[in-house]
């Protein structure tokens, strides 16, 4: 009889937000009165702003003619996009990245999922904890993984602990790791990665001939401009690392879907026999066979957040949500919350009061506050006792939700 | 250093398109004033119908607006499109599907792709021969499959030979295989798959514990109303099959990116210890951690070609390319070549004339008609000896491609 993938049995039960959204629903159900505050699910809430709805468009109607009909796209994305992603994402920060060396998709979260797939099985995986957790899934879908242990750690992948002491950015590992997951901004500590940290990081990888997958879709929400955008700021990243962009938090596109893998040519691994091989050609390949081109309308709308107008009305947007992660790190923090994060990212990251459990404050809030927040445990291990708050809602909620977790705590 | 999927380098080089493109290239550089006439790569080429265009247009405007914006959706596609799926796609045809047994996707590419991560490593494949080459290089890449041989056939994958003499549409094997990808009305052969042939391959899976994926990409092109659209209308294939369905061809979507896959909650695979589950838990696990859900402006626009104007507007389109079909049809037999589908389907298959390899007849059509074709070779080698011809294209396109092949030949 068909097998099934026998590694999708080591999974967890249940997906951390199904879990959420079935206990929201079941007081929902019980207190139909209430008026539930959601900061936990880092949705966007702003409308897309005009000049992307007017590109969008523009784009459809041209769909509804013969002389401006598309059918198949270019596999890595039209050059409309892809040469206002190397002059706006690259070039304006001094940093050279070719037009074949993007990958245009539908999320994230996909890339991030699928890139394991051009690595060897045997490949010894580094995340982050807490961590966001398709990275780890989909190591374990593909069997690189032995089974799940009591403190939710999967055997076969170095976990490195993010905690208050090393700024919820930990360095490099000692052990030998081939492929390891970072994430700046990060999700869900809000933590961002410094100039110097990712030196070290840069520095490890080429020395120890591993691989950095660096996510950085939250790019957008930093505020220093001294701080890199792309890991590709530093010397070296080139040939020891792969990026993803996105334009679901940047630009509102949640429910439109597009972002970005970069994969430089330079960029090598090793064959069984020793050959070294750019993983550029594969992730080619993997694309070209399992994937068939982001839709145009699509392409058209991302490529209208890098105009002018477009860069105005995005960054209008962010700096709305940023000043609601402002108050929320700020009236929490008045509170006497311990509070991280939430500078140059859209995630605050609240130590729980009174040493509770993150699913305990979870549940506290929701019945005592009617605020829904995502228990931090629910990232990994080294996020227990801490809560996710995000700052995607209008600043009336925001404000309102603050006010509630303050009187209820 | 981190290893790469060795798996990657059992591939053969070149997809096939690129390699057309390649050659057709060079001979439009070599003749500038060469007017090429492209019935190769399936691709529609009429405008998007209105209703759709209205549809999408409009979800576009509410995108705009505070009340109107979505975000994130539901990850299996939104009620108002898994409805019209079952009320239009199935009910209406007599067969009963759930809405959650329905996962809309980007495309039948990546979900054919996609589905064989759910079954085990060791599963026995089989495939007809000639093939769409995504399900076989997908399990190359997953590592089910020894190195290429000279026929270009992947040790460790069953072909199944379609021929003039099976009207290629070839029954079940004798040999135990686990999953079997069908895919009618086929590509590239046009042929399609009656119901007496779908009734012994249902009769066969359940008999042996195999699963069916039935790629009915192409079914809107069926013309006897008593034909099977959907693999389950034959009863029993609840239990043995998965089907995947798509808007491209249907409603010109191969730019807007539209699918769905059908996993019934009846369809049982085995675990290593013997147990049975079923397999829509583990595409659902599978969709959740590694999609995102379609785009919301694109659901909407699927939606509206279940609706009167967009049955109606769609089927005037698959008219006309089916007008096209008969046209290349009846012209080449006209011109005494052997010719195959088409009836059912916007592919034509055709035998070359004297025996000419496909490629050889690629090489002459495009040099001394200016026509490209798709040589059926680079679909297997039982597809040698054909080529296939696409009836996307204009009447005028197509009448002009037949009058030069015949003069040509």
């Amino acid at each position: 009889m068909a097998q099934i993938n026998e590694n999708y049995r080591k999974l967890q039960a249940g997906y951390l937000f199904p879990e959420i959204g079935r206990r929201v629903a079941a007081f929902q159900k019980a207190n139909p009165d209430a008026r539930v505050i959601r900061l936990g699910i880092g949705d966007v809430t702003l409308p897309l702003a005009p000049a992307i709805v007017e590109a969008m468009s523009a784009a459809v109607a041209e769909l509804a003619t013969a002389k401006g009909f598309r059918g198949y796209g270019p596999e890595q994305g039209y050059d409309f996009l892809l040469d206002a992603i190397v002059e706006h994402d690259y070039r304006a920060r001094g940093v050279e990245i070719a037009a074949d060396e993007i990958f245009v998709s539908d999320g994230s979260k996909q890339d991030s999922g699928n890139i394991q797939e051009i690595f060897g099985t045997d490949s010894r995986i580094a995340v982050t904890d807490p961590v966001y957790p398709v990275y780890v899934d989909t190591n374990v879908m593909a069997g690189r993984t032995g089974p799940i242990g009591p403190d939710g750690h999967y055997a076969g992948i170095l976990y490195l602990p993010g905690n208050e002491a090393n700024g919820f950015t930990p360095g490099p590992p000692r052990e030998r790791v081939d492929l390891v997951y970072l994430c700046s901004p990060n999700n869900p500590t809000g933590a961002v990665a410094t100039r110097a940290n990712l030196e070290t990081w840069v520095a490890w990888a080429r020395a120890n001939d591993a691989v950095i997958v660096f996510d950085a879709a939250y790019d957008a929400y930093i505020q220093d401009p001294a701080l890199p955008r792309s890991i590709y700021e530093i010397p070296g990243a080139r040939e020891c690392a792969i990026e993803m962009r996105s334009y679901s938090k940047r630009a509102g596109f949640t429910g439109v879907r597009c972002a970005y893998t970069v994969v430089p040519k330079t960029l090598l691994g090793a064959t069984a026999s020793g050959e070294r091989v750019p993983f550029h050609g594969l992730w080619a390949r993997r694309q070209s066979t399992k994937y068939n081109a982001t839709p145009y309308v699509v392409q058209r709308a991302a490529a209208a957040v890098h105009t002018p107008e477009g860069r105005k009305q995005t960054g209008e947007q962010i700096a709305y949500y940023m000043e609601n992660a402002r108050r929320v790190r700020e009236g929490l923090r008045s509170a006497g919350f311990g509070v991280f994060g939430g500078e140059h990212a859209p995630y605050v990251w609240v130590r729980t009061p009174r040493g509770l459990s993150s699913w305990d404050c979870f549940d506290r809030w929701l019945s005592g506050a009617h605020v829904v927040c995502t228990p931090g445990s629910g990232f990994g291990s080294a996020g227990e006792g801490y809560v996710r708050l995000s700052a995607f809602n209008s600043r009336e909620n925001v404000e309102e939700a603050i006010a509630r977790i303050t009187r209820a705590s």
